[in-house]
Parts: structure tokens; C-alpha cells; sequence
């Protein structure tokens, strides 16, 4: 079958194997899949990566080789094709799925879009767990199931971060990851959320998804208004109002960049006592001053994926229309147009979604 | 009245004016206070830790001259004088008391030991606000009361935890805030707390103070150990586990050093998971790889100071002996001999708490 493979830190449209779905597998054809930031990082820097979560899980090696073939892709919505030996069927051939990007095989766990073994979606056909399967409620359109995975994010981010009916929201960075924690914001009916970003095209996205005041931080500092939400600024001004009983919002602010700076610049601009979700991959070292988010008492919450709840969870919102994804999708392309989108994506202004139909 | 002066980044004997109590103030004679970490850090460094404390506050300056004469000590237990006009007079002359190192005054509020205006305790008077200190109960000894105001920055770290039964707690760094910090957990039955410090004779103090276990860093990693502990190091431990129904402990690390470098050592030998709690006062830029604090969803929670509430719950502490700080003050010094304790206590193996006695 046909799939873009990562092949030398290029993407090239070539064969793969086909695949025979084991025990406890379906063989699914891919509809769509989107294109992820951390795709992006991955064609040129995946050695990077794999060092840095070989690290992370303490030395532990995934036996994943980043120098070898890998086929991205793990936002997708599928159709099943086969179920391997033994399976219940308890969904059939020609009903649409998706799924976390987790399957499970005779010689372990494959991440789908991360895996020498199996392709991810920007493949023909994929193997996917028959128990981790979530059929697409009929109606819902393609495009926007396969946004569950990268909305997924957001639920989470936004499951860990510490709200009550007083926090005052602050997304900073309105690329997908951005969006997706504005909708989960809004689907949990917190306000005001404020977004941020530079690009107009970002900065209309995240209206489009629910943000109650969209800053231009070109134009205006977005950091400069807390006093008007309700926040007070200073630690005195809080302990101050506390006293005298009155009630102030806590600021939370996700950090949804992912670059070198971002982070001392929120320790800086935000609000005594706010917590950071830092849900942006910098994958560089970074610098922070930790007296001032001691004087300050900050948090910072490092957050990364979802669990498969918050994903099942996704679906549903994203189903009955509580999350309004109809606006994120804003290109398609076959496998021959892979290449040419990753570059595409490098600009802000040109998509926010692209998805990948591996069968257009 | 004679009180030790920082004066030119050196610290001198001298006479500085007499105190008349104002309304809602208390004239008290100090009898012993503390040397605190941040005072050794602020002879040399306070144009600095004022700045930093500016930009915290968001510009706002608290109209203190770091450049002018300062009278350190925050750390005290003093006996009552004189009543400024006005006064409910509930606390009688000759009482013990303690307070929150901050004094209220017709133009604003003062921190005793870092104003210009009133002179903390290495005098031999202060001013205190009446309706903030507390009356040392019966029995306590005055070097023990003393110690409230850095016990009570342990108990705050310790509140700012999220801990529950399953927690396993890492203490790394001994000095006075690390064995604060172990004496609030043991206050509250956290267990295994395990304590770890290059100095023997810290990791001697934390044994007093309770620390379950007491590492020496040279010998071997305290972090070799968390499986042992029941705290599986990586999240695909961890998720297995949960799969199967497993129970395990989260870790909970408090940085009590206050270095550059710490915070990512910390991020990179902790399981994943971890919350650490930043109780050290690190004053210079430091370095993180987000990427590893992301990968493993770590949350660093800052910590600074305490509530009123928290100091009073320390001092009661103290006094039922739940906390026993015995052992924690190690040398008396008069005024003469405040100077040259600042150069003792540079090194971490001569003392772990110098009490300054003015009117020795």
C-alpha cells in the first residue's frame, strides 16, 4: 500500500507492506489525518525527541529507531476494514472509528506516527486495538473526528489545570493546541477566556472557537488588563483585598507556544499566584528566573497528552456540537501533497488543520 | 539603643535612634532572634533582591532604599515593653511574645529586617503591631519561640503540597527551610520522608527532626531508590499499574537549596508525575528542559513565606512538642558577635541555627 514516509529527515511517498490485522486488531483505511505541530518537529529533529523521552521515562528505551522508515500520523478518523482473530465485531466492517494512537501487539505497545513496526495515518491502512476503537456517531463528518485526537489535548490541559467559577483564562499561542484549550475552556462554560497571538488567522480561529477577548500582543500587551478581570496583580493588592473580604479571580495561564523565553516571560507578566499550564513543547533549554515565581508563589503545571477518558470525552463533545470544530479544518491533501504541506504549515497565516486523505 | 546595621554591604555595631510605640504598636525588648539564610544572601545581594522583589510585585517599589541603613532580623521572640496609644493592652508588660515580622505604621507597612524606617531584631527594641503578635505560651523557651517564623515557612511549603496518604516526600537540601519542611511533614504523619544533604551534620539535624530516611548524595542518589519506595519512575510504569488496579505513591520533592542547577536535577531524577515544591530561594537565572518536565507532567509549585494563620499553627506546634526543635540552635551570639556568625554560617558543617541575643 501506499504511505509518506520519513525517510533521511524527508518526507517521500512510497510502498509499505501491507498489514494483517493480529488478535485483537482491526485493519481500518484511513479518511483523514491531520498534520501535528510535533510532526513538524519530528521530520527534522525526531533523534531530539527520542533522546529527550528516553530521558524523561528515566533511560527506558522504546526500542523505537529514529533513523529508521516512520510513518507520521496520529489524528485520524478510519474505517474498518477486518477484525484480526478472535475479535468480538461488536463493530463492523464499514463503520467509521478513531482511536488513541496506541496499538497493541504480540511484542508490545506501538505509538502510531512514532512506530518502525506499524504506520500511522499517513498511511493507506493502519492496525489499530479493537478494545481502544470509538465509532464516530453517525452524522458527525470525517474531518471533524479527526480532530478528536488534537482537541483531546486541550481537554486534558485544561483537566489539569486547577479552575474554579472565579479563574480569569489566558491562552497564549493559537495554534491547535491553543484552540484546543479554548474549546475546552468554553465547553466547561469558564470565562472570560483571553487569547493571544500574533497571527490575525490564529487570532480569528480562536474566536471563531468561543475566546471572549482576543488581544493582538503586537498592539497591546495582553498581560495589561488583569486589574480589569478581576485579578489583582500584586501579591499586597491580593492579601489586601482578602482582608477587606472581597472576592478576585485567580489568573491561569497556558502556555501554548512552545518556545524558549515564553516561559519567564509569563513568570514575569502574569498575575501573583497564577498558575502556568505549560502545554507547549519547547523541546530546547530554557531560562527562568525562579526568584520571581517564588516572590510571586507560582505554579507551573507541565502537561502533556490525554487519557483515553478525556479522549472518549472529546468525541462526545465534539459530537453533540458542544465543541464547534466546523472552522479548524483549512486544507486537504493527498499523500503527494504531504511534503509540500509541512512546509505550508511553518507559516501561521496559511492553515490552521491540514488533513492528509491517504485515499483521495 | 545599640543594634547591629548593615551598612555599606558590612555589618556594624552601632547606636540607632530610641522607639516610641505608636498607636496599635508595642515597644518590645528583643530577646533572641534568629540569622536567616536571606540575611547572609541580602549583605551582600539586597540591591538585587530588591529588584527581583520589584519586578515580582510588578514595579511596584516598596519605597525601601537598599543602599541605606538596614537593621536585619525576622526570626525573633521579644518581651513586651510599653503600649503605643490607644491600646487594648490584652497582652501585659513582661509577656513573651512572637509575630510575623511586619509592622503597620502610619505610612504604610513595614517588613521588619528589610526597612529603612523600624529595625528588626538585631536591636535591642522593636515595634510590633499589637494585633499581630502572639503571646509565647507558658513553659516554651524563648530560643525555641523563636524559631516559629522559619518552622513556619516549612509548614507553608508543606500546605502547598498536594499530598494525600500514598504520598512519598523527598526533602533535598537540610538547611534550616529543608528541616522546617521535614518537621511540618512528620507534623501531620507524612511517611517516609526522606531527607537528603551533602553536610553530615544537616543530615544529623533532619534525623532529629524526624526524617524517616537520610541520604548522603556523595554516596549514593537518593532517587536510586523511588521503586523501593512504592513510586514507579516511569509513566508507563505508573499506567500499567493503574491499569491493574495497583495502588502507588506520587512524589512529592521539596527543593530546599536554593541553587542553580537544582530545579533541573530535580526535573530529571523524579519520577514522573512528581510535584516539586520549590522552597529554596534560588536568586540566579537558572536552566530547565521543559521538553522533560512536559514528557513527565511535573508540576513545580513555588513557595514563599506563610499565612498569619500558619505561623500561629506553628508556634502551637512548637509549644505541645509535636514539632521539637530541641536541637536546632546550635550557638548564641550578642550583638559583637553577629558579624563574624554571618561568616560562620557560610559553612553549612559549623552550625544549623545561630540566635543573635542583643541584650546578651
Amino acid at each position: 500500500m501506499r504511505a509518506v514516509i520519513r525517510r533521511n529527515k524527508q518526507l517521500v511517498c512510497d510502498e509499505v507492506p501491507d498489514l494483517t490485522p493480529g488478535p485483537g486488531q482491526i485493519l481500518v483505511r484511513t479518511l483523514a489525518c491531520g498534520i501535528c505541530g510535533s510532526d513538524l518537529h519530528a521530520l527534522h529533529h525526531m533523534e531530539h525527541m527520542m533522546e529527550t523521552a528516553t530521558r524523561a521515562s528515566g533511560g527506558f528505551a522504546s526500542g523505537f529507531d529514529p533513523t529508521a522508515d516512520t510513518v507520521f500520523g496520529h489524528e485520524f478518523c478510519a474505517e474498518v476494514l477486518d477484525h484480526g482473530p478472535g475479535s468480538q465485531k461488536t463493530i463492523r466492517a464499514g463503520s467509521r472509528v478513531v482511536s488513541v494512537p496506541v496499538t497493541l501487539t504480540e511484542t508490545g505497545m506501538e505509538s502510531l506516527g512514532y512506530s518502525n513496526r506499524l504506520p500511522g495515518g499517513f498511511a493507506e491502512r493502519m492496525l489499530l486495538t479493537e478494545a481502544m476503537v470509538l465509532e464516530v456517531p453517525n452524522g458527525l463528518p470525517t474531518d471533524q473526528a479527526a480532530l478528536t485526537e488534537p482537541f483531546a489535548v486541550g481537554e486534558h490541559a485544561v483537566a489539569m489545570a486547577r479552575l474554579d467559577p472565579n479563574s480569569v483564562c489566558m491562552v497564549v499561542g493559537c495554534g491547535p493546541v491553543g484552540l484546543a484549550v479554548i474549546a475546552a475552556l468554553k465547553a466547561r462554560g469558564h470565562g472570560p477566556v483571553v487569547a493571544t497571538d500574533y497571527s490575525p488567522r490564529r487570532r480569528a480561529a480562536a474566536e471563531k472557537l468561543g475566546a471572549d477577548l482576543v488581544i493582538d500582543p503586537s498592539k497591546e500587551s495582553p498581560h495589561a488588563r488583569w486589574d480589569s478581570y478581576g485579578v489583582p496583580v500584586q501579591r499586597a493588592a491580593q492579601s489586601m483585598a482578602r482582608m477587606m473580604g472581597k472576592s478576585f479571580g485567580r489568573a491561569v495561564v497556558f502556555e501554548c507556544v512552545g518556545a524558549p523565553g515564553i516561559l519567564q516571560t509569563l513568570i514575569e507578566a502574569s498575575p501573583a499566584g497564577a498558575q502556568i499550564v505549560v502545554a507547549g513543547v519547547c523541546m530546547e533549554t530554557d531560562k527562568i528566573e525562579p526568584a520571581i515565581a517564588i516572590t510571586k508563589e507560582m505554579e507551573l503545571t507541565f502537561v502533556f497528552g490525554y487519557t483515553p477518558d478525556e479522549f472518549a470525552h472529546t468525541l462526545r463533545q465534539i459530537s453533540e456540537g458542544i465543541i464547534d470544530v466546523s472552522s479548524v479544518v483549512t486544507g486537504k491533501v493527498g499523500l503527494a501533497g504531504v511534503a509540500e504541506a509541512f512546509v505550508t504549515l511553518g507559516d501561521p497565516e496559511s492553515h490552521v488543520k491540514i488533513l492528509v486523505e491517504p485515499t483521495r
